[in-house]
């Protein structure tokens, strides 16, 4: 038995930080939590101290982003779950990597934001980068025992959301409670829109991009409404390798925290013929434009990227605030890059890019309610 | 650029080994033919030599089993193909192996029956051991980068064949013509016929036995009509990995000679809106009693599954001539098993049993005309 693995939790209330949790609560003598911070709900939080043989806390609305960053560099941890929502987990992510901690990461939106600037600090230290996403896991897992350079394409699954099929007219009028409806996934709010809007799936493709040091031009979707497939990779022979299983947070959550060990659980196991059936569509891009407005961000690269994620997230939000309209969340990204003047992507530049096309954003839609 | 790999082919002249030269054919800087061996087909033998550079040819017919022996133990050859029909491929690949040539196996017949003689050597001489078979190909490539000890089960697919679905009474006065029609492989009679009574899908599962070391009882079947999933690995956490691609077998044949690499080809690449519906179904064995014997070879052991293989390896053969009902082949099989008393596997018993069991399966069959 190897020594337990120390593990930090950012975001330890959400859904990925609770469902992590009761992951490591089911291998004690595996993982150990070290520390666990969360944005503002303190009780909950201390509940979970309780249960973990109290390790040091934080909570992001008392202690700021130093907490954070404290928390991504307790001396003693050797993993942190990044599983804050949203860009905030910039910073503490890179404090984390310089400090030599291995990253299991549920918040895209750090790589979508920053990827250029991560990925080489994670090669500098050392460090492993693990996905807790769902298909990045699957890619993750099919490219065991292979190498970047033998990939052709990868495949990311998505479930197509709630209004799968849907016209744009439809689409007009839904509600943030028909949007947070989604077939396949319990998810925290502000993914479960993405989902919606198929953003989740844009996001995600950068985030490949970076994970997997793969040009865009070969990272495609396609809708599988099951859920079931959680990505494919083809290989350059042509050959396809996909990670299926029940749409189950906690399976990719296990893996990053036991890598390279797979260890035994009590999780339903899947079997093809539980899921007799697996269909395959391809998106409607005209109907859902969020995953042209990636590879739009990505072409011009530099500062756009976090642009576009810092547009996406304050709309998304107020979509589920009820202040915006569901077509009016692409619309609004695609307004706010179209405003945005790309930089380097040095962390200056990202942070100052972020906050730009928030402050952008938020005029962008105060203009359209007019 | 490497060295080509020099390769030796057992069998050229029939299904597999005719696509396995035209693989070569198509990389003619990464492969060189040094050897051909073929049972009867002269003429297309001197062709193939005449394209491939007049390397050293054997006739089976006319330089018996030496000829073959000599074949597999070419001392320039790196890689012995050895897809030849049936376990007759036994005795070339125990001396290529021992000769220290890496291995790549389409005569599944060699590991059903053999496979625990044959196994061990593979690891005293250090050499490889690599499956052309589809299905092993698949869980070859989702093994990558893991080990067998995480491994939960195996899941090998198989299309069905050409009587997916009937009962008994219909298959009762089916003729070979109707059996070789297989709904997604174009493959040689023997296994053809095996597919259609899943002898086939049960030969596999004891390959994958000895090929990937996992117990019987960890290795399951699917009926997966499309034949797109060329079968799935699912490790000791839950997680499945599959392996999917059109039924062609110029890519595992490709990949078994390039392995590690893999080399960009002219192959129809596979997309998953391709195929948009994959399906699974149990595989019904009261109307297929095919897995149920292989099991229960298994489970006897020793010379038992030699006995099983030369079971079906007549009775299969005999159907293809006319000489025996469908229904007779698996009978047959059972029967012979029953009569068989199994021994240590040793060369000797083997080459006994495979002998035995012949003449027994042949006996069977006379008894049951008359």
């Amino acid at each position: 038995m190897p020594e337990p693995k120390r593990i930090v939790v950012l975001g330890s209330t959400g859904s990925i930080g609770t469902q992590t949790l009761d992951v490591v609560a089911a291998f004690p003598d595996r993982f150990e939590v070290v520390g666990l911070a969360a944005r503002s709900n303190q009780d909950l939080l201390a509940e979970q101290a309780e249960r973990f043989g109290n390790p040091r806390m934080w909570l992001f609305d008392r202690d700021g982003i130093e907490g954070l960053v404290e928390a991504a560099t307790v001396p003693s941890a050797d993993i942190v779950v990044v599983s804050v929502a949203g860009v905030i987990g910039l910073l503490p992510t890179i404090e984390a990597i310089k400090a030599g901690k291995d990253i299991a990461l549920a918040s895209k939106e750090v790589l979508v934001a920053a990827g250029e600037l991560v990925m080489p600090m994670v090669r500098q230290h050392g460090v492993d980068l693990r996905p807790i996403d769902s298909e990045h896991s699957a890619v993750f897992q099919c490219l065991q025992g292979y190498t970047s350079d033998q990939i052709d394409e990868l495949i990311i699954t998505a479930s197509g959301g709630p209004f799968r099929g849907w016209t744009r007219e439809q689409m007009a009028n839904v509600t943030a409670s028909a949007a947070l409806n989604h077939p396949t996934w319990q998810m925290g709010g502000k993914i479960t829109i993405d989902s919606a809007t198929l953003m989740n799936k844009a996001l995600e493709t950068i985030e490949a991009r970076w994970l997997f040091d793969v040009p865009m031009d070969r990272i495609k979707a396609v809708v599988h409404p099951q859920s079931i497939v959680h990505s494919f990779v083809r290989f350059k022979d042509g050959s396809v390798l996909g990670q299926m299983g029940w749409p189950n947070m906690r399976l990719p959550i296990l893996y990053a925290l036991s890598y390279p060990d797979r260890l035994t659980n009590d999780l339903k196991p899947w079997n093809p013929i539980d899921s007799p059936t697996l269909t395959f569509e391809p998106i409607d891009e005209q109907v859902f434009p969020a995953l042209g407005l990636a590879r739009d961000a990505m072409q011009v690269g530099g500062t756009m990227p976090c642009a576009f994620n810092a547009a996406n997230e304050v709309v998304a939000n107020a979509f589920l605030a009820g202040g915006v309209g569901f077509l009016q969340i692409t619309e609004t990204v695609a307004r706010t890059m179209e405003r945005h003047e790309s930089l380097p992507p040095t962390l200056e530049n990202l942070l100052q890019a972020d906050s730009d096309a928030r402050r952008v954003a938020r005029e962008v839609m105060a203009t359209a309610l007019r």
